[in-house]
């Protein structure tokens, strides 16, 4: 049922596809992986209990403290090594030992650590960072408010200003403004970093940032500081998510974490930024450190999906085939249609990552920290890890069924990741948010070209843009013509050349953007000004839905371009075309997905998107033989995965079972069945018929 | 934001609706909700460890007992009702109290009791169905194996029949043959509904069942069983999943579960059915009930976290709008994309379930009992299972990202419905399988369609068949002719009329079968017959995703019919309204889903499918001031869906905010924000410089 062309069977060269995986911070990923993969005690306990789930992961935080494996991110003078991009690396490779410790470890050194580094000065981080960073000090990181899950700048929290007591009074004044699924709040922390509105003169300057104790060193609430338990959740059961909530706790005016705004003895305010927005979206932008760690993790966590999946599905089999043996499950279409495209998206997820993750680290290290860099770096953050998220669920549940009932047994994995990662997608930003984020980023860009250009003049190109586009890239003409010529083999070679899947993927973007933009500009021609605001506001709505699918596009052209730059940069041949045919296989599902636009637009005929999905049926065929390198490549080893049914398990059961039956029949004690019973009879009676008919 | 236009603003009568939803066995289903909602020792207890759980399941099934709850399905001579659909109607309530409790129960009185009733005959059911139904005697449904899952037919444990001592010996030869997943095997069991080829005089007759002892009343294991425990699984912690494995167990010739087959004293084999196919078919026919059942709670499930998402939905606030107040979420575009499509498809699915319901009680109670509509029953059953249970699993998981970090935390309910859901796609048939089963019988009746004419005839019909359907509805040319219009509004009539609808729906089936059985035929077409049975394995094997996408469109437009037929049935005008808006939005939200299809096989312009996502967005519109009636009409109080968020408690915390916030500003105390401190210094500065330049 194979269906490689002999004689162009080519092998990838699995080092050098694994080397390209683990990038720039290889040495950080292969140490972490060393860490989870000798040391059981990380790993997950399926079923676990909450309570003792919660005390043995903060165990594990104290072993990866040992281990020296967090610290990286810290100042060298604390003891760290100033490493953000390693940091976030080996971090990501913590998902394959317990989400759960991963998450908790977030929670103490990215979130509620780095909050004090990067917002903080040098005075607090002595103060407190070195027991943050040995776990004396846990801590919480106090920004989500019951009322408020992704609009941080509306939060209920206050911080006012005392200036007879040189005081911060941090105050939830109701159940809203309750800080809600904090890690560490429910029992560990003894300290929160917490969000509220700064209030001094009487005047409100916005969401700062305050060191808050909360509990003793023996576990006893403040005064004036509550807790309640966020109790059993969906996953990441080994954390300890609750609320907390402040009545006129009182702490020092020096508890501000002061870099970026400043309350002097006196009550003045002061703050290198100007701008309120500017400053509260500058402060919140240190944090992008979770949303680019979840969106490799979550890549990770695909990773382990598919080798499991891919794997077992190697050598289950289910259904004799005509060739009398029963069909391994990955030469089925079907099946290679649920995982392969899924395998390719990992892939280009991945190197997606490496990108952002290298933008990151050049802004964290300070080597290339312009205000243009931190806000790529965002846009990318957001992008990237909404769609990684979406996958990553995705992905997990594939290859949970295509395990069929295996899959649901906890020893196999899949399940307890896709738990755990539940929350990834709404966690870090929400990623409908994020996306929303994103396509707002792009609404601005793509004003920003015609800046300067009077109303009317915009009005024309943005109506003449679409035309533009088509002669441009000459898309319509192409594909015209090649439904002209009506065959499927030629119209197939355009899709190859990666430059005309490009210009696909970036005509759909850019259209997109100028559409929404065009729509929400027509909504406010000509309304009287008072009625603006609102019609602005309906026309957004109205194209809310628009608009964050042209983010999606975004992000999915940039995963298309990594993908596209790896595979170029490849030097084994055969290596190369197997990886092509990846990317292909990634960008050829793209535009089947996204088919109906590209036949509304008028950039595909019907005839070329019949071609794309032959095509991808062909790629499917192809690579079907590579699946099995294209997971080792990844670099997941039986400590790693620890999943039953990817060990060579059921291959052996296989061959039992085979075994059995040749032994049987050898020993002529195979049960002959009645249904050939029934055949032989047959045969033999209409042999005897003919015999009569003949004599008769 | 909402966007219903002045004085036309219906209101649904909920009561017809509901009434509408509970159908024929309305009173079972209204009896079942109040055993739930009135019996917390039902309730799932989120994060119970699984051995507790398992205990407290094992109770509840014995308080299900007492409560005369399981009995309705069985003969009327031993305590039952003889009531199939009203069984089954019943059982679906349960999956809102603990679905481990639900498939336990499931597995004792729909399988393994089942299996006595229909497989066995009336000494079989006074034997052994009294202990069955009161419990005393806990069974196991031994039929999938680790090596085996879907394809039954090929099991490997053998039941070989030894006349000498007319007894049968039931044998798991190799691994692969262990019996595998099955609830009551690991612990609660006593006996088994076993599986296996029946030998006689060394003839394989086929899969036959058997009851078979597996442990003592005090739990001991008999001789010759093992049992390995599954363990924990990523949900339905509460059931004792478990393999079984037989070492030549050796059982009386008459617990051979003989209604179809039968072993007489000297090993001779007798049947009423003598293909041995069909023989097989039957039997495992006999067992459809659970697809039924697990069709009907998956749109259970639905409705529970449709209503826990719209109803927090409609209270909750973020981000300020135009008016200063924050913005409901249900008034967000994305928010009423992402969730009325899947009420409708909810609606549609109830629907479509009730008349499966209907068909099946017809089967089952003798009133139908026909093979045209056990085959009917088949086929409906494994489409709309596979379609209801993927559903349920896409709406938990929308409705969990939709309520944010709450809907993560599992005292709101959706989690732990996912988690417990999951396997409904893999079990009680593979959804991928079931629908490929669809996809044979569409092709098996779309070949009857042309039989007795010769093959010639046979393709000409099929070449035709294309030009045919489209003349015929003329589609193309309404498609066209409305594009040349070229007038959104014209065309949206068009989809309002479910007579559109349902031509477009059905064109798709009819040509995607068409496409698949030509490609089918043209692969074999002038090939030797040597080499015929490979050849048509690769052809199936190239349309197989093709043959399913055509099932899964069958088993959609089955359920547009449904939901058709229900709004038909409505007396009510203002009801009827909203209702044919909400069947409107389920059938185009069909044709956005499929508009690549459209588009490429010229049933659609673009230009008329953009008026189909425009007119969808108007639905949404309209439907979003009815979402919360449409989520009342499921009949879910609070001791159904026990889930926090969906009691009103967000609109309590948005007024004590507002409440506090319009205190402190009635009293002076509400700070200004920086921000409007700088608006007004710019107004001022402003003004000075107009003053200044006036001047001047």
């Amino acid at each position: 049922m194979a269906s490689t062309t002999p004689g162009t069977t080519p092998r990838i060269n699995t080092q050098q596809v694994s080397d390209a995986l683990l990038g720039k911070w290889k040495a950080e990923r292969l140490q972490s992986r060393e860490l989870v993969r000798s040391n059981p005690s990380l790993h997950t306990i399926p079923g676990q209990p909450m309570d003792e789930h919660r005390i043995r992961v903060l165990n594990q935080l104290h072993e990866l403290v040992d281990a020296g494996a967090i610290q990286r991110a810290f100042p060298t003078y604390l003891g760290g090594a100033d490493n953000h991009g390693g940091n976030v690396a080996a971090f990501q490779e913590l998902v394959l030992a317990d989400p759960s410790m991963q998450i908790k470890g977030g929670v103490q050194w990215g979130l509620f650590g780095s909050a004090i580094l990067h917002l903080g000065n040098k005075t607090h981080h002595e103060k407190w960072l070195p027991d943050v960073m040995s776990l004396k000090l846990p801590g919480a990181f106090a920004m989500t408010e019951i009322g408020h899950g992704s609009d941080v700048a509306s939060i209920g929290t206050t911080a006012t200003y005392d200036a007879d007591t040189e005081e911060f009074e941090i105050h939830t004044p109701f159940k809203g403004a309750w800080k809600e699924f904090l890690g560490n709040a429910a029992i560990h922390g003894q300290a929160a970093v917490v969000f509220a509105q700064l209030i001094t003169r009487g005047v409100n300057h916005g969401v700062h940032a305050f060191f808050v104790p909360i509990r003793t060193a023996d576990g006893k609430l403040l005064p004036g500081v509550g807790s309640e338990d966020d109790g059993v959740k969906g996953g990441l059961n080994g954390i300890d998510n609750g609320r907390l909530h402040f009545t006129n706790v009182r702490i020092p005016r020096e508890n501000l974490l002061n870099r970026y705004g400043d309350v002097a003895a006196d009550g003045s305010y002061t703050s290198d930024i100007e701008s309120p927005g500017r400053r509260f979206f500058t402060m919140i932008g240190t944090l992008v450190q979770g949303r680019v760690s979840l969106d490799g993790s979550a890549v990770r966590a695909m990773q382990a999906a598919l080798a499991i999946a891919i794997r077992y599905g190697s050598e289950r089999r289910q259904f004799p085939g005509a060739s009398g043996r029963e069909t391994v499950l990955m030469d089925y279409g079907q099946h290679q249609r649920r995982l392969l495209p899924r395998l390719a998206e990992t892939y280009a997820m991945a190197f997606a990552h490496e990108r952002l993750l290298t933008v990151f680290d050049e802004v964290f290290s300070g080597a290339k920290d312009t205000d243009e860099n931190r806000e790529d770096l965002e846009t990318l953050a957001a992008g990237l890890k909404s769609l990684s998220t979406w996958a990553a669920l995705d992905t997990l549940q594939e290859a949970r069924e295509a395990c069929g009932g295996a899959g649901f047994i906890a020893k196999n994995r899949i399940t307890g990741l896709r738990a755990d990662l539940d929350i990834y997608v709404t966690f870090e930003g929400d990623n409908t948010i994020l996306l929303q984020l994103v396509g707002k980023r792009l609404l601005t860009d793509y004003a920003a070209q015609f800046k300067g250009g009077d109303k009317a003049a915009l009005a024309r190109a943005a109506a003449s843009q679409l035309g533009d586009r088509v002669s441009r890239f000459g898309l319509r003409q192409l594909g015209q013509s090649i439904a002209d010529l009506g065959q499927t083999s030629r119209s197939v070679e355009s899709f190859r050349a990666a430059e005309a899947q490009r210009e696909l993927l970036t005509d759909r973007v850019e259209t997109m953007v100028a559409e929404v933009a065009s729509a929400l500009r027509d909504a406010t021609k000509d309304v009287p000004k008072a009625e603006r605001a609102a019609r602005s506001e309906d026309a957004f709505n109205a194209q809310q839905h628009k608009l964050i699918e042209a983010a999606r596009a975004h992000a999915e052209l940039l995963q298309w371009e990594a993908f596209t730059e790896e595979v170029d940069k490849l030097s084994d041949p055969d290596t190369k075309q197997v990886m092509t045919w990846l990317r292909d296989l990634f960008g050829l599902t793209l535009l089947e997905r996204h088919m109906t636009w590209y036949l509304v637009h008028g950039r595909m005929s019907g005839q070329r998107a019949e071609a794309v999905t032959a095509y991808i049926d062909r790629l499917l065929g192809r690579l079907r033989e590579h699946a099995l390198d294209l997971v080792d490549a990844f670099g997941l080893d039986d400590q790693l995965l620890r999943a039953e049914i990817a060990t060579g398990i059921e291959e052996e059961r296989q061959q039992e079972a085979q075994n059995y039956v040749d032994e049987q029949r050898a020993a002529g004690l195979w049960p002959v069945h009645e249904k050939e019973l029934r055949a032989q009879a047959k045969a033999a009676a209409k042999a005897a018929g003919q015999v009569a008919t003949a004599t008769s």
